[in-house]
């Protein structure tokens, strides 16, 4: 395994493979890797006949009020992690390298990004499709994996990718989650032990939802209520939101439209924001 | 020479050129071609394998009050001019086949589109650069060849395409001009035969620049106003804008600067508006 520092040697790495023939696999993440970024690696590695791992915290996609300069970080932990799993090349670029003096150019997707997480988090999508745009130019990837943890963002960036003529597949990971069902996220380590407890709560709504639906609830506001009521079971914790949405529009939903339903909520326990969603 | 009217089928062509290891090059333009847009196919042809051109007039850069409807078509004469020049690929796709139901992506450069052509036609580069992000992963290019008279056009093609990593030489061509000074444009066929006439006014108010630059004189302010008083010689044309920008940042400048000035303009001649510069 290598890493990579620099955005044109990694762009020259991937146009060599790409003159041999050989097919680009690519994982980009922020790093503090967990078993959701390696199932995400993993297939990769199985469809592919390179994979590249890029390692970037993207300033863009913060707000100033977020956690940047807290978001965790272990570049040692994360570099033997995906040795082991026999990745090839991992891009590790420094924030000068990636938005050096002068830089003013930004991907937007428009609609998509209007609700959900785009409404609590207003800039947060224009740094995901700019970050992944630089990215997908300098890794020039067959197959790109990202997690359905970050629904929005997996559908956002499928319509960048469509609008933009962008030839590369797109594939959705399931969410890993841990015993208690809890999905994995790196914000996690931020939770105490009794936040931690309670951070199952995401969860449990999610299976309340699915319960409903499974016995034939079709009402939007009936579910969303039902799992307003198990949030507030746990007193650490605070709804941000709570949708039902078209999962190719992320249009509001008032009734449960099989094949093409998102369920998702955002919930802080303490201070720390965690996201979690389930597709009918 | 083959007429592409697909992305699809355009990329896919795209694709095998690069798989054989050929050099594509790439000349974006709207169709009602002269030769100005000649001429980087000529250039086009010199340094590359294989040669596309891409004939569309993007809807997305003309704002509801411009010219979209009435813009100078003719698709026949075109393909026989760029035949003649040993083209080998015609894009000519439709504007539901680049922008279809859904479409909500935009590439946006921040600063540079705020002067300028910009600040007189605010959505025009959003439009420019969405399109010219969408033709770029469609023909896949090593080098894309663009006209200087549309100066700001080309410094935000460059700026976009280093912030997004995209991995393409842009070369910029100097402008083509009638005997009178009059530089080619596929507007200047909505002239009437007066109007034609004073339009010379554009390149001679760039004379009196480059007289002045040339004889010592470095303040903008006074250039500018030698220029104004050019353009008033001619009772048909008004003046949108004149301007004296550094090349590398389109900041205003007081002071000429040596191999970083543009001095530009726009002006009216009836309804018609055409603009011009010059690099120093």
């Amino acid at each position: 395994m290598r890493i990579v520092y620099s955005a044109s040697e990694m762009q020259a790495i991937a146009n060599k493979y790409r003159e041999w023939g050989k097919r680009i696999g690519f994982v980009p993440t922020m790093g503090y890797l967990h078993e959701g970024h390696l199932s995400l690696v993993r297939q990769a590695k199985q469809d592919n006949d390179v994979v590249f791992v890029s390692i970037f915290v993207n300033p863009l996609q913060f707000a100033p009020n977020e956690d940047l300069d807290k978001y965790p970080r272990d570049i040692e932990r994360d570099e033997s992690l995906l040795n082991k799993e026999g990745v090839d090349f991992v891009f590790y670029p420094s924030v000068e390298d990636m938005y050096p003096d002068g830089f003013q150019t930004y991907v937007e997707v428009d609609k998509l990004t209007k609700v959900l997480e785009g409404k609590s988090r207003p800039t947060h999508f224009r740094g995901v499709t700019t970050v992944v745009a630089k990215l997908f130019n300098i890794a020039k990837p067959h197959r790109a994996y990202f997690g359905k943890k970050d629904a929005q963002q997996l559908i956002v960036i499928k319509r960048m990718v469509k609008d933009l003529n962008m030839d590369i597949e797109i594939i959705g990971m399931p969410i890993v989650r841990e015993s208690d069902g809890l999905a994995l996220s790196s914000r996690n380590k931020y939770l105490n032990q009794k936040e931690r407890e309670q951070a199952v709560c995401l969860y449990k709504a999610l299976m309340k939802a699915k319960e409903l639906i499974e016995t034939g609830q079709r009402d939007a506001d009936v579910i969303k209520e039902e799992m307003k009521k198990v949030i507030e079971g746990y007193p650490l914790a605070k709804i941000d939101y709570i949708d039902i949405n078209s999962l190719s529009t992320l249009e509001q939903l008032k009734q449960v439209k099989e094949g093409d339903t998102l369920v998702s909520l955002a919930v802080f326990l303490g201070s720390t924001r965690l996201i979690d969603n389930m597709w009918f």
